[in-house]
């Protein structure tokens, strides 16, 4: 199914946001991707692109090796969402998380997630990827 | 944005399930939804179409009154991304779920979800939905 080229825009807008922001965990970048009215849902951070950039300096300073390894993206319209593995140390059974990002004038203008443990060992043989 | 009409017959598809299946936690309309070989990234349920009737049977028995409130849905080529609160009873601060379902020949062929518990009382306050 072809994108249309603002969804398309979206999409590499949020890759960006893994690549430069999340995955380095860089403060430094967060304004070529998050806008100034940033609403955030996420439950334990502050509203706001400030309060963002202090959380990913305390969750850099825990774990500076972290990975966010996306497994899907989606677009529809003004949002993105993506199905990802965040793994805090190698051996880190780690957290599955849905984001859901709502863009607006070409930046990240509203945030929900869901994040849950990875379970091992339960009846499912899948995997929750 | 406007969808393609198979996006909106999966948005249909999807909005029946929560409204025939999920809603009323009735098994015995799984099958006018879920593909024979339904693939399943839930980690608590074994994988098929059969073993989720199974676990709709054993909720319902637990949670009678349990609703799925849906907050807001997408829909990218096969793909349908569902955000809910579920709430097991009146009170209950619930869950946070988001689901993300792949359709194939007019049935949810697979699925992954994550869900969290709602926080309540955090720095944020704007809300997980």
């Amino acid at each position: 199914m072809p994108y249309t080229p603002a969804e398309q825009a979206n999409l590499e807008l949020v890759r960006g946001l893994f690549d430069d922001v999340l995955n380095p965990m860089d403060s430094g970048a967060v304004d070529r991707f998050i806008a100034p009215g940033y609403i955030q849902h996420n439950p334990n951070v502050e509203t706001g692109r400030e309060p963002l950039k202090a959380f990913l300096d305390t969750i850099k300073a825990l774990n500076p090796h972290g990975v966010h390894d996306v497994k899907r993206m989606f677009a529809d319209g003004d949002h993105v969402i993506v199905h990802y593995h965040v793994r805090r140390w190698p051996d880190d059974a780690g957290w599955a998380v849905i984001d859901i990002f709502r863009i607006e004038d070409g930046l990240i203008a509203e945030h929900w997630d869901v994040a849950q443990d990875v379970v091992t060992g339960g009846p499912n043989v899948n995997g929750m990827f």
